[in-house]
C-alpha cells in the first residue's frame, strides 16, 4: 500500500465489537485501521423478558455515526436475522455500501425495499473467493456452512495483519446443497500468518462435532415413507433455508404437494427461489386454497412457529385460530428445530396443544445445528493458527468456553480475549490489549419508536403489569386549594370489577381525607396534595390486600 | 363395612381430579365413595407467564365446598409446595382434619401457623403402614422415595375396589437417608387386586431408570475432594431436604461449617432439623455474621435460587446486590438441580454473572430427579397390576406417554383415562367411565386478593404492560358539556418523557378536536366524548408511531 501505511507500521488494527456479546444477536464489529473503518454485520437481537412491549433491540452505533466519513462499508457474513435486522435502521445514518454474497444480498434487499430506502443504498454481491477494497483494509469472502446458503467467513486484510472472522458456521464434509466449507483457504491463510481470529461460540459447550445436514435428510425420508397415509406439517425457521429445500425436495420425491404458511416463510423461500437458492420441482408448490384439491396424504405444510411464537402459523392451527388449516387426528406434525433458551415452555405448549387434537408429534433426529461444536473450533483454529483469538457470537459462559478451546490448542491465555461491546482492542503483531472504550449497547425499538423508551418507562410497564393502575381525579379552586369535585377513583388492570365496589368507595374516602388533612398544612400546594394521596392510598391498599398499583393523581383546576 | 355397603355393593367410587392435570402442580383429587368423599393433596401452581402480577394459584373446590359435610379429611402425599401450598387458603372453607407422615405435617403447621389457623385445625400424622379410617373410606400410608422424607403412596380403600396413589415417587434401592419404597407392600396388595392406580408421569417420557440419590453423593464427594482450598456455594431447592443433608453430612466430613441462605432454605432446614429430619453435626452450622471467623476453604453456603428467581439468594449474590456475600474468583457454585422448563433463561443468565465474577461453575452429575422413568412407571404397574390407570401429574404429552406405558404392560386401552380437572371418572369392577363434569379450574391469588383478578384485570395488564396508558382530563360545564379545562395528557410507561413535549402537544389538539367533533354531534354525551377521544388519539399514535397504549378519558363536571 501507500507510503502512508508504511510511516505508520506499527500502528495496530483495532477490533471494536458494538454488540453480540453479552448475549446471541445483535451482531455488529468495527474493524478500524487509520482512516478506515470496516463494519461486520449489523444485526438486530429479541427484547429481553423485562422489556415489556419492546419490539426489537438495535446496537447503538454513535461511535460510528461520529466516525462516519471514515466508514467505508458493511460486509455481511449470512442474511439471518441477528447479523442483518438493523440495517434498515442503521444505514440511514451512514449511508455507505453493503457486500454480501447473493442470498444475504436477496434478503438484506428485501428489508431495504419494506424500510423504502432500497434504491439509495449502494450494494455490491460478492462472489465466495472474492475480495472487495476498502481504502486500507481488503476484504475476502470464503466459503462456509451454516443452516442458510451463501454463509462466509470474512478475511479482513489490514496492514498490521489478517483477522479472520468466520461468521456463524459449521464444518459439513457433505452438505446436501453446495460445497463444503472451504477449509483449503483457511489453511493458506494460517501458513501465511493469521493475526487474530473471532470466531463463533454457539455451541462451545458442547462437545464432538455438530453432524451433517445430511442426518437430517435420512430422518426426513424415514419420516415420510412410514408416514404415507397421513397429512404432514413440518415446523422449522424460514431463515434455515437449506432445511426448507431439502422438505421440498422430500415431499416431492414422494408425490407430496408443499404448502408453505406463515408471512416469514413466504418471503424467505420467494426470494430464496428466485435466486435459485432453493428449487421447487415444476407443481409442487400449491396455495393453501388448492389443498383440498388433494387428499391428505399428499400434502405437507411448510411452516412457521417452531419456536412456539404467539402469532405464527403453527401455534395458530395448534390453538384452532387457523383460518383455514385444522389440525386433525391423523396429522403428523414435524418440529426441525430445537426450542432457543426461554421457548421451551412456549414451544410445549404448543406440543400438548397438538397432541390434544390427536397429532403425532415427533422431533427426534429432526434438526442438526447450523453452529460448530468444540471439534469444528479446535481444527478452525489449528489451519489458521492465529496469533489472537476473540470468541464470539455468545453468552459469557460459552465464549468462556470457547477461550478454553483454543488455549487447548496453542493460543496463549494473554491473546484470549472476551470482550465487552464497546471495548477497543487494539493488535499488532507484538502486542494485543484493550485500549479503550467506546459508546454500546441496546437501543428499544417499540413500534416505529427507536430510543424512545428508556429504563423509566420500562419501569413503570412493569409497575402497571404487576397490579394495573388507579387514577384519583379531582378539581380544585384555583385560590385557596378548595375541593370542586372527586376524589373519583378510576382503575385499570387492578382489580375484578365486580368486587370493586365497596374497596372503590374506601379508597375514594382515603383519598378525600388525604386531601383535607393536606390542606390543613402550612405551603400547602398540588405537589403536596399529590403526595398525601398517594402516600396514604398506597399504605391503605397494602395493608388491606398486600397490592401496589401505580397511583396517578390528577388535578384539574377550576 | 355396615349394612348401608353392602346395599351399594354395585356403587362405583368416583375419581375427581380438581387440578394438576393440564400442567404440573396445584395437585388436588377427590375420591368418592358414596357420602364420603377423601381428598388428596391441596397444592398451589405458580403463575403462568400471561398471569402478569399474580403471586400463585389455587384450584377451584366449588365442588368440595358444596359437598362439605361428606367431606372427611385430607391425605397428603408429601410436603411440596404443589402438593400442601394451598392448604392454608381452602381449609378455612372446609375445616376438616388433615392427615400426613411427620415431615409433611411439621412443614404444613409452619404454613398454619402463618396463616394463623394452627390452632383450629385437626390434624394427626400417620407413620408409613399406618391406616386410618374416614367414613366409607380408609388410606393406608406407604413408603415411597421421593426427593423429600416422608413421601408416601397411599392406598384409598374403598367398597368399590383399592385406589393406590402413588404421590409423586422414584425407586431408589439405596436412599442415602432411610428406607427404600416399600415395593413389597405393593406387591401383596397386588396380589390381593387393586381397582385403579393413580400415577406420577413427570418422567414418563424419559427411558430408563432415575438414579439413586447416591450418585449424588459421589460427585458431592468428589467435588469437596477437588475444591478443598476454595468457598464453596451449593444452590439447591429448600424442599429438596435429602439433598441438603447430604450436602450437610459431606461438609462436615470435610471439615467445612455450613450456612444456610434463603428463607426458606432456613425454614424447612429448621422444621426438618427439629423433627429430626436432618441431622446436623454439631458446630457444623454458623450463621452468615459468623463467616469472618472461618478461612475460605472452611465455608459452604447452601442456598436458594437454583431455578435464577429474582429474588432468591443466589441471584441476589451473583448481582452483587447480596448484603453479606460477595462472590469471589476462587468460588466454586454448584448447581444441584436441574432447571423447570421455563426458567432456562433465568438460571443463564445467573451462571453468566457468576462466571463473569471469577466463579467456577458446576452443574453436571449434581442432580437426580425426585420422579420415576419409564422403567420404574412400569415396575409399579407390574406389582398393582390394577384394573384402571389414570396417569397424573403431567402435562398432557406426558399423561399420554404414561398410558401409553401402562398399556406395554397390560392395562387395556379403554381402561386408560387422561383427564381432565373437573371429570369425574366412576370406576366399578364392571365399568369405567367418565359421568359427569364438577367445577374445576384455577384461582388466582394477588396478594392478599383470591379471585378477585380476571380475565379483564389480566388483559388490561397486558396492555398496560406493552405500551402504558394515556390519561386524557378534562373538566365539562354541567349543561352544555363546554370545556372549561383541559384536555390535559398525562402518560405511564408509554414514552420517554425528554422526548413527549412535542408528542404530548400534538395529542393534546388531537383530543381537543376530538371534543369539538363529538360536541357538534347530535345528542352527544360524555360516553361519546370519551369514545370520540380514544378513537381519535388511538389513530393518530397508530399512524404516527405504531403504538396502542391503553387510552383513558377522564372528565369532571363543573
Amino acid at each position: 500500500m501507500s507510503s502512508k501505511t508504511n510511516k505508520n507500521e506499527t500502528m495496530p488494527v483495532k477490533i471494536i465489537p458494538l454488540g453480540g456479546l453479552e448475549k446471541i444477536g445483535m451482531n455488529i464489529t468495527a474493524i478500524e485501521y487509520n482512516e478506515t473503518i470496516v463494519v461486520v454485520d449489523c444485526g438486530i437481537s429479541f427484547p429481553d423478558d423485562d422489556m415489556l412491549g419492546i419490539d426489537k433491540v438495535i446496537p447503538d452505533v454513535t461511535y460510528l455515526v461520529e466516525n462516519k466519513e471514515r466508514v467505508k462499508g458493511f460486509v455481511i457474513t449470512h442474511g439471518h436475522e441477528d447479523h442483518i435486522g438493523a440495517l434498515p435502521l442503521i444505514l440511514p445514518q451512514l449511508n455507505v455500501p453493503i457486500y454480501a454474497t447473493q442470498l444475504t444480498m436477496g434478503l438484506i434487499e428485501h428489508k431495504l425495499e419494506e424500510a423504502k430506502i432500497l434504491k439509495k443504498t449502494r450494494r455490491k454481491v460478492v462472489k465466495h473467493g472474492g475480495r472487495i477494497n476498502l481504502g486500507e483494509i481488503s476484504v475476502e469472502f470464503i466459503k462456509t456452512n451454516h443452516s442458510i446458503a451463501g454463509a462466509s467467513a470474512l478475511a479482513i486484510y489490514t496492514p498490521a495483519g489478517v483477522i479472520l472472522h468466520t461468521g456463524d458456521f459449521k464444518i459439513d464434509y457433505t452438505p446436501l446443497f453446495g460445497e463444503a466449507i472451504d477449509l483449503q483457504r483457511m489453511a493458506v491463510l494460517g501458513k501465511k500468518g493469521v493475526l487474530a481470529v473471532m470466531s463463533d461460540s454457539t455451541n462451545a459447550m458442547r462437545p464432538g462435532f455438530t453432524p451433517s445436514e445430511v442426518k437430517v435428510a435420512k430422518t426426513f425420508d424415514d419420516l415420510f415413507q412410514e408416514h404415507n397415509n397421513r397429512r404432514m406439517i413440518v415446523a422449522t425457521f424460514a431463515s434455515n433455508v437449506d432445511r426448507v429445500q431439502q422438505i421440498i425436495q422430500t415431499a416431492s420425491k414422494y408425490g407430496r404437494k408443499v404448502i408453505l404458511q406463515g408471512r416469514s416463510m413466504e418471503n424467505v423461500i420467494d426470494i430464496a427461489q428466485k435466486l435459485e437458492y432453493v428449487k421447487v420441482p415444476d407443481n409442487t408448490l400449491i396455495s393453501v386454497d388448492e389443498m383440498k384439491r388433494y387428499p391428505d396424504e399428499q400434502l405437507v405444510f411448510i411452516t412457521t412457529g417452531s419456536q412456539g411464537e404467539a402469532m405464527a402459523a403453527l401455534t395458530r392451527m395448534a390453538e384452532g385460530y387457523h383460518k383455514k388449516v385444522k389440525i386433525k387426528p391423523n396429522d403428523v406434525v414435524v418440529f426441525s428445530s430445537t426450542p432457543i433458551p426461554g421457548n421451551e415452555k412456549s414451544v410445549s405448549k404448543v406440543i400438548n396443544l397438538l397432541e390434544e387434537s390427536g397429532a403425532n408429534v415427533v422431533f427426534q433426529d429432526t434438526h442438526v445445528s447450523g453452529h460448530a461444536c468444540q471439534e469444528e473450533i479446535k481444527l478452525i483454529y489449528s489451519l489458521l493458527k492465529p496469533k489472537y483469538a476473540i470468541p464470539v457470537h455468545g453468552e459469557y459462559r460459552f465464549l468462556q468456553a470457547a477461550s478454553k478451546l483454543v488455549q487447548s490448542v496453542g493460543i496463549a491465555p494473554e491473546n484470549t480475549f472476551i470482550l465487552k461491546s464497546g471495548d477497543v482492542l487494539s493488535l499488532t503483531e507484538e502486542e494485543g490489549k484493550v485500549t479503550g472504550k467506546v459508546p454500546a449497547g441496546e437501543i428499544m425499538v417499540d413500534g416505529l419508536g427507536v430510543g424512545d423508551v428508556g429504563n423509566i418507562v420500562l419501569r413503570d410497564r412493569q409497575k402497571l403489569s404487576e397490579d394495573g393502575i388507579i387514577i384519583v381525579a379531582m378539581s380544585l379552586q384555583k385560590e385557596g386549594n378548595q375541593l370542586v369535585t372527586g376524589p373519583d377513583i378510576i382503575s385499570r388492570g387492578f382489580i375484578y370489577v365486580r368486587e370493586s365496589g365497596e374497596l372503590n368507595n374506601q379508597m375514594r374516602t382515603v383519598a378525600y381525607e388525604a386531601v383535607l388533612k393536606s390542606q390543613k398544612k402550612e405551603n400547602c400546594d398540588w405537589g403536596k396534595i399529590k403526595k398525601e394521596v398517594r402516600d396514604e392510598l398506597s399504605e391503605f391498599l397494602w395493608k388491606k390486600i398486600k397490592r401496589t398499583p401505580v397511583i396517578l393523581p390528577i388535578i384539574m383546576e377550576i
